[in-house]
């Protein structure tokens, strides 16, 4: 498990005075990043090594907002791991309250398709 | 059924040349909006009446990824009417093919809490 | 001169209501490449050429701002046409009130350094 | 002077693999916000006293970019104090070479107009 820490940016923000919901995937996107540079995989090693993540599926639930200032703390987890895909979770707690999963599908860094989850990668997610 | 239109922005691309993922939550946002006016309920009618939208779940698939210069059309319909929540589904096609529920609770616009879906809003979703 | 219209999104207002100042060169950026596709240059056809732009220096007055819902105009004008770089001015009327100048430089789409403003591109600025 | 830290994301960065003009913006809004708390206003106390700052002009150049995973450090020092309004420089260094200046001005919370720079914000500014 992997800790990412964000700190709410102002415009971030919206008149609601809670951070817009399109935000959070920014953020979980570079908490992946976080997560697997911690295991060992930086995202440059992951490229030049021919591959790269796509998101293809994203479950939200938003249950209490960030709000500016904030400190926020998001939890990173693989949850699953297939033959050409995996899962991770992240929960943001604290004063907020916000758990997503994001499924990922492994390809080819030159933009050929699909493959298998490689080694290094796996050597993280396990 | 609404059709709200969006032209793909330079800045929403990234490196792998395909929006970044954030951004739908962004159009879909637009989306829900304009389908809200072409329904007779202009956001700022809804605030005034005393109530406000906010997300609490959103599920995205993405099949076939937007691109720069991508002329996008999403479509929006009602696809549940709860007590205090609904839920709106987006559709965009063409040359890409991406996919998303969202469900809105509804809540006082002066920050006391959910409330029963409203007779304004009701005709919209009906 | 080329009019490029805008209608301002929900998620570019922050908690003082109006539109966050670092979309402004988000509006600017879409106008510019509105303004050479409307002289006959589509930004795809620029690139295809074998020439990219690179933003150098950019000012922004801000007298009064746009507001959620507003529909901004912004008129873009050729101000100055130097050997390798340009000037583009933007100005944002109705209740609003912004001005801005962004001086561009030409570069070689793949990445070799600046290059005088080609032929396809002067026809577009003149 | 206050040194600002910013780790670049991925989403920051465009097609050109640089980050995308309006972000600088971003980061310098958060780096003011920053420079103001390092001095012993955090902008809570600032707005709680009844003042807020408002963007009336920035100007920005940019000679070498920011890229993804790039370590931005952003100096903050204030380089003129006004009346009613302060100005602001912005310098990136390191591998990218941004420098930036922008000039705010003091108004009411509330929205009621401009006032003259008060005693709290004076002293950060000195």
């Amino acid at each position: 498990m992997t800790r990412y820490h964000h700190k709410v940016r102002y415009f971030e923000t919206d008149q609601q005075g809670v951070v817009f919901n399109m935000w959070y995937l920014g953020y979980f996107d570079e908490a992946m990043t976080a997560f697997l540079a911690a295991g060992g995989l930086p995202y440059a090693k992951l490229i030049s090594a021919g591959f790269d993540v796509q998101l293809v599926h994203s479950e939200i639930d938003w249950r209490a907002p960030l709000r500016f200032g904030d400190e926020a703390v998001i939890e990173v987890r693989a949850t699953r791991i297939g033959r050409s895909s995996f899962t991770l979770s992240f929960d943001i707690g604290g004063n907020a309250d916000v758990h997503a999963q994001t499924t990922y599908v492994v390809v080819a860094a030159d933009g050929s398709g699909s493959r298998p989850i490689p080694n290094l990668l796996a050597a993280v997610l396990d």
